[in-house]
């Protein structure tokens, strides 16, 4: 039997990271990673065609169990916000269309998750994915850690979850 | 040979506006409008699966040339832009997978296009539908109307987009 693998997903059009993670005997492990990337010359309907493309083929390729994504987006910029629903919408409905449960975590949740606090930097929560992983080094680059972040707040996340569920 | 049909889109996940125009001798007619709706109750990655599946109903039944869309979101909301954004990523994605061009504009364009001037509201845009489509009442809901005025200003903008192109 596989062991059940959740892909995170970092959002954006020109750039989506991605991050899979594998757990065996308790184990956490890092089975690939990347960043999707779309030409800055194609028109944005062109751009999420191929983002959704280039997902379904990693849906395909690691056949992820659990998608997790970033509940909410920090920043000011009112269309900035706009172009990253626009790629996040696109993930959602490919996980859908695979049927992959998609669950959503705050910022908040991933730096407790990882950092043990909510106050953690970046950086910091990019250590912990290092360490957690028995990488020797942070994965490359930024967006491609950030999804792989959000993709082991699942694993850590999902039981105790579960466990809250129960007592309920 | 069935006039080309232009759809309009008022992007949203609770509530998705489409308009279908068609220009015949000249005349511009409505072909149909409505909203798409999804029940509060699902997850994001479901509601936004179900407006996908439907959107590509619409596209199957009334196969329209072209789409347009509003390209700016005007609010000061961040999350109800990346909710906007989710949506109007899966909008231009059905549209780019069924190789239809999708044409945004900004409101003020709209604004302009129907009503002849960038500072008319909403009720004048939505009167000059009703005139342009020589119907007795204003579509409704609103959602549905916005969309069919999007659609009626591609007609209107792209004869003279092709002009300055062809003149540059």
């Amino acid at each position: 039997m596989t062991a059940p693998r959740t892909i995170g997903i970092d959002p954006g059009t020109a750039r989506m990271g991605w991050g899979i993670v594998e757990e065996t005997g308790g184990i956490l492990h890092l089975v690939d990673c990347g960043v999707l990337t779309t030409p800055a010359g194609l028109s944005q309907a062109s751009r999420l065609l191929q983002l959704y493309n280039d997902l379904r083929s990693l849906i395909e390729r690691y056949r992820p169990a659990a998608a997790a994504i970033e509940e909410l987006f920090f920043g000011r910029n009112v269309n900035t916000a706009l172009t990253v629903g626009q790629a996040r919408g696109v993930a959602l409905l490919a996980f859908a269309q695979a049927g992959i449960s998609v669950h959503e975590y705050k910022p908040l949740q991933v730096k407790q998750a990882l950092a043990g606090y909510g106050g953690a930097d970046k950086r910091q929560v990019q250590e912990m994915v290092r360490i957690t992983l028995r990488l020797s080094a942070i994965p490359r680059p930024d967006d491609a850690a950030d999804a792989v972040a959000v993709a082991i707040c699942h694993v850590y996340a999902a039981p105790m979850m579960r466990r809250i569920e129960q007592e309920q």
